[in-house]
């Protein structure tokens, strides 16, 4: 009997590539039947905004288009599918309330699904798993 | 009884998020009564510099100061302030000596309490922690 | 009887500054008997490249030739050496399958002993290490 493992990722910065990264590791991890949970906080929030279409950072931000296609051609979906797709697979989302005030985020402007927690709660969570990864 | 769960942070950029976005988890790791060791390596050794006000970064860096003042309403602190708070609250310091040689920052030019290690003292403690987070 | 600590580090940025950090924490873990474990992914898979030349991001990216001659004063080698040092020091790499459809990099285009695999390989196992890094 092997114990399930456990994985805490914390996001804080909203670009594409960070969003990309910390779905692609909680899908995979989550498809190995690992349990995940993501902590979206400071400007990493903004991902979790409804119909959020995170860009490439700085004066990458131009090509985050041609990222996108390319990225479709070798079976990588986009952000906002692969968010729903991490929430179907059980992972689980958490929104930092401190971060909702400083950046003006209401509830009713984010994602569906999305637990607010502060980050005591999280870190209570994250203190018990496997893995954590910072991705900001 | 429980064990206290210990943290390990690393430090490698010097920019105004990414020092907050450690003092935050240390700060409230430390006030769950959790152990935390943070080592402030490469351009994050700046932020230990004594007055050190971190700034965002590129072309967000005019927008620090609208961001301190949006901060300060909803009540979380400066760096400064928060760093000395992580000390009063027994977070541990460490300055990284290699990055201090290379930078060229000296002992008299950091905060009082940060302790001078190497890379590998400081991986000796990390190893033994329940979560370890790269901030870079 | 000490039991072998291990670390699994994922990098997901080509930069000469989080390739440094990588090769930093790799080796000096490696030096002090840890196995260490590295999946270069998404942009971190150009420092893969045979011949790789990291720069500093952004606007420092023009600096990185006066950084290079800074830490090499201080006797931190250039992360082609150190990326040498490492594989001579037994740290395995990784690079990410995915990544190198997404980028287009070719099995020939990069550094000889590097493994090829997917994200579910790698986090297979990391999670069994005890230090987990993102560095991107």
């Amino acid at each position: 009997m092997t114990e399930t493992k456990k994985v805490a990722i914390i996001v804080s910065e909203g670009s594409f590539d960070k969003g990309i990264m910390a779905m692609m590791i909680a899908n995979t991890a989550a498809s190995m039947g690992m349990e995940v949970h993501i902590f979206f906080t400071f400007f990493g929030l903004n991902l979790l905004k409804k119909g959020s279409k995170p860009k490439l950072k700085g004066m990458y931000r131009l090509f985050t288009g041609t990222f996108v296609k390319r990225m479709s051609k070798v079976g990588i979906p986009q952000f906002g599918e692969q968010l729903s797709m991490a929430i179907d697979q059980g992972v689980t989302i958490y929104a930092c309330s401190t971060s909702m005030e400083l950046m003006g985020i209401k509830k009713e402007n984010m994602i569906d699904g999305a637990k607010i927690v502060g980050a005591a709660g999280f870190l209570n969570i994250a203190a018990d798993t496997d893995m954590q990864y910072f991705i900001g």
